[in-house]
């Protein structure tokens, strides 16, 4: 993932998942984590599901503007009122301003 | 988790294991859950691990002061010293502002 800057908005999608339609749901999650890359200002992605269900996905953008045109954007639009229907049994989405990050990696 | 509010900040942990360890791991992660639960200011917690070892974790403060004093807690700080040493391979900490949080729950 590309390193985050100052002013940045991260997109914390917190979600459960029910027992429902595993193929679809993975297929939608992996065209939705493809489509996001090449939205404008798309920052990078991280992603995270257990085996219980519980997922947490957070969206990274250069600006306030491009995270809502990724809200808007069609397909998502579409592929989330399918989610709400079939995938989800509860989901937050929490909006953030980055204000600073670091990384350790192992030497 | 309590409701996000404006204003709040929220900590971005994303983290790989590594295979060593589990339980040591396992205890100290219990741990750090619940001591973080009694330092003032702290608004709640998200955090998810996979099988293959990816991991986020997501703590929420009142403040930007209640985050950096979470970060200098002395028992935090050394087991963020034993992740080093042991059980992580890499992280990234992203800190940000919260602006806004909404939810859905199936009805």
């Amino acid at each position: 993932m590309a390193q985050q800057q100052e002013g940045e908005v991260a997109v914390i999608f917190a979600s459960r998942r029910n027992t429902a339609d595993p193929a679809g749901y993975a297929a939608a999650a992996e065209a939705m984590a493809a489509l996001a890359a090449c939205q404008p200002g798309y920052r990078g992605m991280e992603s995270v599901r257990d085996a219980q269900g519980a997922g947490i996905t957070i969206s990274y953008w250069a600006d306030e503007a491009a995270a809502r045109a990724w809200r808007d954007q069609p397909d998502h639009a579409a592929i989330r009122e399918r989610g709400r229907t079939r995938w989800y049994d509860s989901y937050s989405v929490t909006v953030c301003t980055v204000a600073r990050r670091y990384g350790w990696q192992r030497a």
